[in-house]
């Protein structure tokens, strides 16, 4: 039997994933239609990006879950109309990238690269950096893209914390969570990378208080959420000192606007939304796997708990 | 019975070396005198800077090894007088920090880092660089240095080769050597990472015709020996664009003189010899472990090969 496959998402979305999915969908050995028009109520799975312009699930009478393209759901978990299961995108391809870009950004700070980087002036200044091991850092968030990062970076040998709201156990990592577990872990953070979901406990989680809890001259890390820092803080924390740098990929508007005063300060790195991205190819298999999974009544991976919003 | 053990370096060394040196001795249960100054005739071991004033070794009649502070020998290897075993330094601190300098430094380059560091004028540019498996990097040298940086690139997921004099066989790693193999190792370099040793055979073995068997728009990392390169060439190869950047660490003088144009050269990054520093405690437990080894007639760690010059 035919599974009919909506694809939400924008245009451009449409012509990166068409050839991939449908390449996936028969490795997968499915027989399925992948569209991105469909009655309603003909459809099976949505393939679903939060900005697209389904946003009542209401007339999908038939559908079975959303599989959605990427990790972050916020933007359709609080939707009361969708009431099948809705998947995340856990992707190696976007793992991957988060491994690279995190470990990349810790050793630019660990190394003190910019000295060597900015004009220099012909003055020998010799002096190596401390070993990694000797550097604290904390990762907020232990989900497969924090575990991963965590991982990545106790394997180069730095001194590495993980906290997470409820208590994970990963080998070679400090595990902590809770309330006690954050301020520990914000108190030892030579550098905090943030890693967590954005949900309404996690909104503003680095405030003014939490920066404070810092050691000072920390290095913040932001390719999480951009809802995650209290931008003012951040901004009067940088000025003070408190906040050494912060390198931020994510940001509450994106793309970031022109005049945003992020762009310019000396010790705050943009990224534009890079640090992670969905890769069609692997990501492509995992929704297929999915759908399979659905079709033999199998249950689906990476399901989002509506409850806690990731 | 007491063994007299002669530092033989520049004064800071000894300020640096004299305490954990003792400790290292005394941790190992040996009995040593360790002194900048004796009678040639009494000395058992030397530790060993080749910066050094000790030049002659004829007068230490009853010396049993020289054992170097550091991994390079080049200095020493050479000296007719030195008849004895001459050990290099393999420090764990040392290897550790190559680890994380060319980590570091690869992922700079593999991430684009330096668009983001450099002043951004508030556009958004998106767009993720492509996957550490979709980069190839080759380390040439597979000695204790390179071997450990090979091993890390690849669990980062860097499509890795190394290349040896001889044949050598890394887990994960496609290893090549000889004429034949350093043809095929150059021209798969995205990024090229030199950790050979200083020896006859390898003086300028990156030269203008190296340089054009690498990919165009190559990156080259020498964190190795200043002598590895062919330094004119460089300047020609970074001047037409077949280098894209060369990060270097180890210069033919150092310091670098300050009118030398690896300094301003836009696409040429200058460290000052601080991708490896030997470090003081654990280097010191190595030592102690060779005196050790030594006085209780077994086989050293770490003998050069004076042949082959390391």
């Amino acid at each position: 039997m035919t599974i009919n496959v909506l694809f939400a998402a924008r245009q451009e979305r449409w012509d990166t994933y068409e050839r991939p999915l449908k390449d996936a969908f028969s490795r997968a050995g499915l027989t399925a239609d992948l569209r991105t028009d469909f009655a309603p109520a003909e459809v099976d799975y949505i393939v679903y990006a939060p900005n697209s312009d389904v946003q009542d699930f209401t007339p999908f009478v038939r559908l079975k879950a959303v599989l959605n393209l990427w990790a972050g759901v916020e933007a359709v978990v609080g939707n009361k109309t969708l009431t099948v299961p809705l998947t995340r995108m856990v992707d190696h391809g976007m793992t991957q990238g988060m491994r690279e870009w995190v470990t990349g950004h810790v050793l630019r700070h660990h190394l003190g690269l910019d000295r060597y980087l900015h004009g220099q002036d012909g003055t020998w200044r010799p002096g190596a950096p401390p070993l990694a091991q000797s550097r604290r850092v904390t990762v907020l968030g232990l989900g497969e893209l924090g575990r991963a990062c965590a991982e990545t970076l106790a394997f180069l040998g730095f001194d590495i914390a993980g906290w997470s709201r409820t208590q994970k156990s990963v080998a070679g990592l400090l595990c902590l969570s809770g309330e006690d577990g954050l301020q520990k872990a914000l108190e030892r953070a030579d550098i905090l990378v943030l890693l967590l979901p954005d949900t309404t406990a996690t909104r503003n989680v680095l405030d003014a208080k939490a920066m404070a809890q810092l050691p000072q001259g920390a290095v913040i890390l932001n390719p999480g959420r951009g809802t995650l820092i209290d931008d003012e803080a951040l901004l009067d924390a940088v000025g003070t000192g408190q906040i050494a740098h912060a390198t931020l990929d994510v940001f509450r508007t994106e793309p970031l606007p022109k005049d945003h005063p992020f762009w310019h300060h000396p010790n705050i790195t943009v990224t534009p939304h890079i640090a992670s991205e969905t890769r069609p190819e692997t990501a492509c298999a995992v929704i297929a796997e999915n759908v399979r999974r659905g079709a033999a009544g199998e249950a689906l991976l990476h399901v989002v708990d509506r409850q806690l919003g990731y």
